[in-house]
């Protein structure tokens, strides 16, 4: 470690700023495997993808050998508006728990939309723009992924139809307001709009809806209607591509004061944050240049890398969708109904589903109650309220700290801080009034929907 | 204007943040009028203040000729969680106006409390924590105070107890769920626990209650509790003593850029935000060193100082509270329910008063609708999403610039962009919705408020 005295929070300077996206993908040995064709079970080829995704987001989504992509500077524009998020070094987390660990990590929820999917969300909104589209749809479970596409499209002029899961559009209406403050439309999913809605509908007319259905729609939406594209914010390729940001910065952060990390820790849920932070810390490690611990963290109720099946699976329930190899729950299984809406998701990123097959990152699985524990913790000491989500991160980089109290160890642990809390308080709430459960699925309720893979 | 290009956001290195609050009243030519004791008619000493407040924040208030107070190193440790705070250039606020006035604000939401408060409440517990009290009393309306203070009190171990505006607490859970994240009990106000708050029931057992309501029951509670004392987050001259850190960091900001402002812009309720935003200008304005224009921002349904008068007066329902010279409109005087709940207090901070008093600064009322179009227009072009209450600068800031399109004059405009309004996105769904009305009280209503002023 160099002399300079490392400030509580380290902010890159303008020019200190990423000027191109990482794209991991390049510097793999085993390639993730390519989505695949539902009908041919051949990949997908750019054509077939043409209807769905803007053009120059399917190049991203199927390039596996350009390592640079340069950000276009109508989005570096943007992105000065909350970017460098900051390198947070947590002192007073350190103190607290009296580690000899040093812990930092990137903060990445001071933006409006209140986590890292602004990222992406601009970088989507800015290629449908280029195209000369009128508007994109989307599905928004918890809501920021909803938050952050309307402000990009709004920012852009564009149109933005988001389908959120019914269940969140009744119990998070704060959320709604700010997508519509930002001029989107938000129709609770499954709605009767949409082909496959209506046929949802009227098998399960009390359905509170799911992230899978509400892809669906989504998607029928998109590729029905006249200048609309779907867009994503986890799981794919080009998301990864675009969240690179935060660990390009993070690492220029860590350089300019001579820091190694011997551990890096981040949430997943489809993989959009924690393929972001550790993509260029993952280039050293795939180089064999440093030895990193890449600790993926999910939760206890959707385990899709510590329990699922790595294997070819649809990404939402109506099953239009092209395939992805993944880390799968199975397409069908519904997540007990925990607090961390963003992890809910049955499979993983394919980028880290091959990682973690080759060994590369592990992974861990935590409980509800004790990440809002964590969570509570973290608010009071660190001063940020933290999102579910962001907390299961928390969780371990506090569970790592305490073991290098015990070994003496001074390790340098860095986690993705997602975002902020501001909309989840009723879970909070919930936790304070110890009304707050786990809930962990049993072998055979996982077998049973892994029943449902396709063949290939 | 120097050459140095002006970034979009500056930040100021922890070398150049400001180690002393500014105190404006040592400058003053005409000092604001003192505390009266409502018995005797008499200043308000030392002595009878030490029952409600901490020793050292007696002195603070109390204090008019001492022009700086160093700001202890575990408050400065503190800010150093979330300040400095950034002042933006809203490059983009400009070119949407197509205005030659170059805009910037000060934005102060980027902490979890999600305003300014948080500046005075961690001084306020600091001092209360070093008198080795167990803990303070405060209220709360809109929810911004208490939150700031729950997170301060929960840093340095204090107990607190916030008595919240019964409407609000029913009406904003997630505030309450905040506060209690951070270990503070809330109670909602009137309440069974004080003398006060039952005399208030048996009266009006319906009542929702009010500010002024909720402060006669925290000073009651503090005043006959072992070890506790009571805090408040606006009006009182050690309120903005502290809040000076927003205007000294503001103007370090301006200054290394060699950029002069031209009008400053604050909303104002109490004064908290406005009174420290100005400081280090006034100052200027008052030497004759340099002539900005100033401009207090009240919403129309509670204007104290458009429409109030200036006299000594109750600063609380239950007229418990020492008598304060300022603009008011009566201690009985309740504002339509708008949406801006930190600005619907009947008073204004008697320095503020004073200097208005002296023509030192203009004030100008807007109506909340106005102020939820400024908002969401903010919102869309600038990212952040505003609270209600930071608005109504935002709306003014709007309209300066656009009389500088008219006219053509480059002036540099400066707002503070006080907070956050992810609480608030209730009354973002009524405007969307065209539900949101404008009160304007007549002025028979205001006169006949002002005939319960108590004689001097």
């Amino acid at each position: 470690m160099s002399n300079k005295t490392i400030p509580y929070k380290i902010y890159l300077e303008e020019n200190e700023m990423p000027k191109a996206w990482y794209n991991l993908r390049a510097d793999m040995k085993n390639k993730p495997a390519p989505l695949l064709n539902p009908s041919t079970k051949q990949p997908m080829t750019k054509d077939e993808l043409k209807g769905v995704f803007c053009d120059e987001l399917i190049t991203q989504e199927l390039d596996d050998t350009t390592p640079y992509f340069e950000i276009p500077k109508e989005i570096l524009e943007f992105y000065k508006m909350y970017r460098p998020s900051p390198l947070v070094r947590a002192y007073r987390l350190e103190e607290k728990l009296n580690t000899p660990a040093k812990i930092y990590y990137k903060f990445e929820g001071n933006n409006t939309s209140g986590s890292h999917k602004l990222n992406s969300a601009i970088a989507q909104a800015y290629y449908a723009k280029k195209q000369g589209l009128k508007g994109v749809t989307t599905e928004t479970g918890a809501g920021q992924w909803g938050s952050a596409l309307s402000m990009a499209c709004s920012y852009f002029d564009l149109d933005c139809k988001v389908y959120m899961v019914k269940v969140s559009y009744e119990q998070k209406p704060f959320r709604r307001e700010v997508m519509r403050t930002y001029g989107a439309s938000v129709t609770p999913s499954p709605s009767t709009e949409t082909e496959v809605g209506r046929k949802i509908l009227a098998t399960h007319p009390q359905t509170t809806g799911s992230l899978g259905c509400a892809i669906s729609e989504a998607v029928e939406k998109a590729t029905t209607t006249e200048g609309y594209r779907y867009v994503l914010g986890s799981v794919l390729n080009q998301v990864l591509l675009h969240q690179s940001i935060i660990g390009l910065e993070t690492k220029a952060a860590l350089d300019k004061y001579s820091i190694i990390a011997d551990i890096i820790i981040g949430c997943a849920g489809g993989g959009s944050n924690l393929g972001g932070l550790i993509a260029p810390f993952m280039k050293e490690k795939i180089k064999g240049e440093r030895n990193y611990r890449i600790i993926a963290v999910e939760p206890a109720s959707c385990p899709s890398l510590t329990r699922g099946k790595y294997a070819y699976d649809f990404c939402d329930t109506g099953m239009i969708c092209p395939l992805a190899k993944m880390y799968t729950l199975g397409s069908n299984y519904i997540p007990a109904p925990n607090h961390a809406g963003g992890l809910r998701y049955h499979g993983m990123s394919s980028t880290l589903s091959q990682l973690y097959d080759d060994g590369l990152m592990e992974a861990v699985s935590v409980k509800q109650t004790d990440v809002f524990k964590a969570a509570e913790e973290f608010a009071r000491i660190e001063g940020i309220l933290p999102a579910p989500e962001s907390s299961h991160a928390i969780k371990v980089a506090i569970d790592e700290a305490l073991k290098c109290k015990e070994t003496g160890e001074e390790k340098t642990i860095v986690f993705g801080l997602t975002g902020t809390g501001y909309f989840d308080m009723a879970a909070y709430g919930k936790y304070h009034d110890g009304l707050m459960e786990n809930y962990i699925p049993s072998d055979e309720e996982i077998n049973n929907s892994l029943l449902q893979l396709p063949t290939i």
